[in-house]
């Protein structure tokens, strides 16, 4: 028998998604950080659904304010690394009704303070019951948008670039997880100044997400390991596969590198060239990263 | 200690909005069947979440391609509910690692024999797991848009006005909530002929849903309660209070119930005047309907 854990995130949405009627992948079809929809007009609609569940990308004890914050966070991200903002909010909420209603105030608190700082409105949303003993499920969608000119898909590296990464990569269940601020500024100056090639957000570890951006713009990789900017106290193989860094994946000629990194205004923010792009025969592999289902054991 | 059982979710959602920054109401806040936004322009872009829960909204051995479809019929109906059409779909299932994959092929296959029927499109989506033994959850989100003369409210129903429901109520357990077809025809054809004052789906029972609309119009109302048209085998208190039933609630001027009801072209639908709305001090009180939090006991 075929079971979920066996067949990994990205086969499965791929069989799921041969089966319904899909918008168009030029229009916005799935497989980005967040749908793309084409109107034809001067700005792109972004949309994008992430879920936060319980004992997966939260604990139990955890900050119920910081798992607000890191619900809507995560969702502004993922605009963020497709050049766009966010714009109006949906939020479920799916929990069993012995759960303390301050608890969910705190939640709704932190989602607030996200909200508030990256300009996101809450537009509705939905709560529902779930047995007693299930898991908690915070569920997230939300538009965005995109000047036509700032648009950055995953999909448009070419062979020969650089790949460079802001941030430092690994270690994040220790606390960035929970509170990391999402790159927007950053972002916003690399499509205004460097326009990335392609670019996407590290979710789930650089082995896990360098691949699908690969795979996405039908290219190979090489990574200097040695290169990787490695958070306090993690090895290399952390810094590959933990996962949740939140940081910007992105890719760029070569022959703009050294400007961008002289010009790079935020001093706070390290950003490293860590490879290049190849054919998709001369790349190497990667393994690792965060599978949602393998992670659970079996 | 204040849980969620305890508060109900009507309260419970009043009490999050105010903790974040939202939508102007008359700009799409929070609180009708789906989120407004206006931009100004002729047509009106409506947002949507909507969730399933194992155990809550469907069972363990339902077919899962029923469950499918009712995860996107529940959505088509709260379009059609405020005159609308359903555009582009993003799939959340948040699902145990053991769970068959062959079971989310269907569940996809149902979520596509709905887009087919009533037009949407999938743009995309996510899988996560859940731990073991948590339930399946299901959410869908979903843009739609409505002229802006077809566009229909719950808030602007007046005093005075006939209050009618399509279809029968009550008994949907025995399996019209599994398989039901939104009224999106009849919706359509309403909104062009004989504009609502107000109108919502029946989701959660006469008992709970048309509080909800007369509490959004500022009115009361007053039930006919022998003219409730009864499922077959169901008495007023079902038919009050069994929930999703899926019907179209609405109101209109009384100097149009009569001809409205004389070329009514849906043969196979009922359309019912059920009562009349009143000033808010006049109106009748309605205990019954399902809530998601106390329906599962404590």
């Amino acid at each position: 028998m075929n079971r979920l854990r066996d067949i990994g995130e990205d086969a499965l949405i791929d069989r799921l998604i041969r089966l319904v009627p899909r918008a168009a992948a030029d229009a916005g079809g799935p497989g980005d950080d967040c749908a793309v929809i084409d109107s034809g007009s001067s700005v792109i609609q972004l949309l994008k659904t992430d879920a936060l569940v319980e004992h997966i990308h939260f604990l139990p004890e955890a900050s119920p304010r910081a798992v607000g914050w890191k619900s809507v966070a995560r969702v502004v991200s993922d605009f963020a690394a497709m050049g766009g903002k966010p714009e109006h909010f949906l939020v479920t909420l799916a929990l069993a009704g012995s759960v303390e209603v301050s608890w969910i105030e705190e939640v709704y608190r932190g989602i607030g303070d996200c909200l508030g700082k990256f300009g996101g409105l809450l537009a509705g949303g939905e709560t529902s019951g779930v047995p007693e003993g299930s898991a908690a499920v915070i569920s997230i969608a939300a538009t965005g948008s995109a000047p036509r000119d700032h648009l950055v898909l995953r999909s448009t590296a070419k062979p020969g670039e650089a790949i460079l990464v802001t941030g430092t990569l690994g270690g994040s269940i220790r606390g960035k997880h929970l509170d990391f601020t999402p790159r927007v500024a950053e972002a916003e100056w690399l499509v205004s100044h460097f326009k990335p090639s392609a670019m996407m957000d590290l979710s789930d570890g650089l082995a896990k997400d360098l691949p699908r951006l690969a795979a996405a713009s039908s290219i190979g990789f090489r990574i200097d390991e040695p290169a990787l900017p490695l958070s306090p106290g993690v090895d290399a193989k952390a810094a590959l596969g933990d996962g949740e860094d939140f940081e910007l994946l992105f890719t760029l000629p070569q022959d703009q590198v050294a400007l961008l990194l002289e010009q790079w205004p935020f001093a706070e923010v390290p950003l490293t060239a860590i490879g290049t792009t190849t054919s998709p025969d001369q790349g190497m592999n990667l393994s690792g990263g965060w599978d949602h289902f393998n992670s659970l054991g079996s």
